[in-house]
């Protein structure tokens, strides 16, 4: 069995044949060139597809991972960030008409939850909060083995969980969210505010003089090197995604996270001191069952999640 | 149809006979005497169900509502607090052995939040959040129609969803859950401590020179008289629930929320600033749906929680 799965991102459309254990047989990318308008990006998401289904057609379905309120059952996408003059889009219509296949639409989080209970991390388990640490913070729900849509199928937003109700502004309009400390462009923000009392840092020294190319991965690297403020500065993550993580967990009493996205390279240095955090803040029922897994689809977690949803689905 | 609730509290037990739409026919109250030790509380359950069931028998079902970890697939009943000696307990095995009816054991969080769905405010939605604000901040997820429980049923703790994790130490062990501003006892300390600086509130008035009859209800009744301090009081209890509701419905993409609990007897000081502040937190595509109603089971809510149990379950 084999489906195709496509991530539609800012950037780049990616498109890809994956078998039922995950495996991508096959993969390529178009350009999304949002500035065209969204016909043009629809026309760049038939010329992904085209390219791989003339490849192998013979697969159970196509799925699709899109950013913004995605309807499920209507497969429409509304409203993606990024792509002026996008409403509503039946997506699902426009692609089965197109190639004669079942199509499944799903938001990308969710779609990345789905790809890890199918193929990864969250195989053996019916329950668990997807997590993936990147430019924001998202997340999907898998409970009971289903995907726990809520009423319209944004459910998971623990980005926009908040952890000081008076705290940062975050782009959402509220305050204190968790994405808003943890979201990689805000560890590049506070770092740089920090260093100058640090600047005997190995961040310092590996990211230049002007931290020109300074990123997550900068602190990782110092870390490494056995940097005490890098180690601080991750510790500090853990913390506050600790706390994030105990509301979700005492408020949904599911008790394994599966973690994802590029903040969750940090290793160690970051898993350490977040299960400890995690499992001090938990209720106390919940401690000796709360666990934190990696994300096993990594490379291609867009791919792998959305063709997933045509596994899921049959 | 009718059916018997009873509510396992710290103190009495309460039975009652209720119907379909939730009017209470009957009910009794014995005192839970758990310092005479867990048997003589079950001998007490017992009790008050056998004065219900010697007045009409002819009833659908017995639902119980327990405080602590709850099995309702089994029947038991965990380390309920306050009752010393009481670890496991199949309440459901020993009630239904005794009357040969079906029995329902749930926790009373949950309970209330299938109250709501069978007979009251929650009528007419398919997903809600049930908060109960009273000594501690209890709550109960209904989605699409049905409990959600979570993976032991401790599903919905709202109480311990954190609005500051550096903030103030809970019972719980973690850090600024919302439970350890708006509980009873905790508004009553936030009083105590800042009526020093506002010596001419009519808080003092109503409570005594030394606060001795200070309860939240104090502070309702002088905002009803127009007194500053007091209507403030309870602007920062909202914009506090406000934070933690919006995590919530972030996390949940569920947008209503029932409130019931002696807190929520604030009236409109409370909710209009409250619905203002969750308005202004949640993610965008949330901010029209979502609302915030008032419980409607108000007294003996606890017996017609139980009692609803048994309906939903027949």
């Amino acid at each position: 069995m084999k489906s195709i799965g496509i991530d539609l991102g800012g950037t780049n459309i990616k498109a890809g044949l994956v078998d039922k254990s995950g495996k991508i047989l096959f993969k390529t990318s178009v350009p999304t060139e949002s500035e065209l308008g969204y016909k043009h990006v629809i026309e760049q998401i038939i010329k992904a597809t085209t390219i791989v289904i003339e490849k192998d057609d013979d697969v159970v379905g196509i799925g699709i991972g899109a950013p913004g309120i995605v309807s499920a059952e209507e497969g429409t996408v509304k409203s993606p960030p990024n792509i002026p003059g996008w409403k509503k889009v039946n997506l699902g219509k426009i692609l089965s008409d197109k190639f004669g296949k079942k199509v499944f639409v799903e938001n990308d989080a969710n779609a990345a939850a789905i790809g890890e209970y199918i193929f990864g991390a969250g195989k053996t388990t019916k329950s668990f909060i997807m997590v993936t640490l990147g430019t924001g913070v998202g997340g999907g729900i898998i409970y009971d083995g289903k995907l726990f849509r809520g009423e319209t199928g944004g459910a998971g937003e623990i980005g926009h969980v908040t952890i000081n109700y008076k705290g940062r502004k975050c782009n959402c309009g509220s305050y204190g969210c968790i994405e808003t400390y943890v979201g990689n462009q805000r560890i590049v923000e506070k770092v740089k505010r920090e260093i100058k009392s640090n600047p005997d840092s190995k961040v310092v020294e590996l990211a230049g003089e002007k931290l020109e190319t300074l990123s997550p991965k900068t602190l990782y690297d110092a870390a490494k090197l056995g940097d005490e403020y890098a180690i601080k500065a991750i510790e500090d993550i853990a913390v506050m995604l600790g706390a994030a993580f105990a509301s979700t967990v005492n408020l949904l009493d599911i008790s394994t996270i599966i973690l994802g996205g590029g903040v969750s390279g940090f290793g160690n240095f970051l898993l350490t001191p977040l299960k400890k955090n995690l499992k001090e803040r938990v209720l106390a029922p919940n401690r000796p069952r709360v666990k934190i897994k990696l994300s096993k689809l990594k490379n291609d977690a867009g791919i792998k999640g959305a063709s997933s949803l045509a596994f899921y689905h049959s």
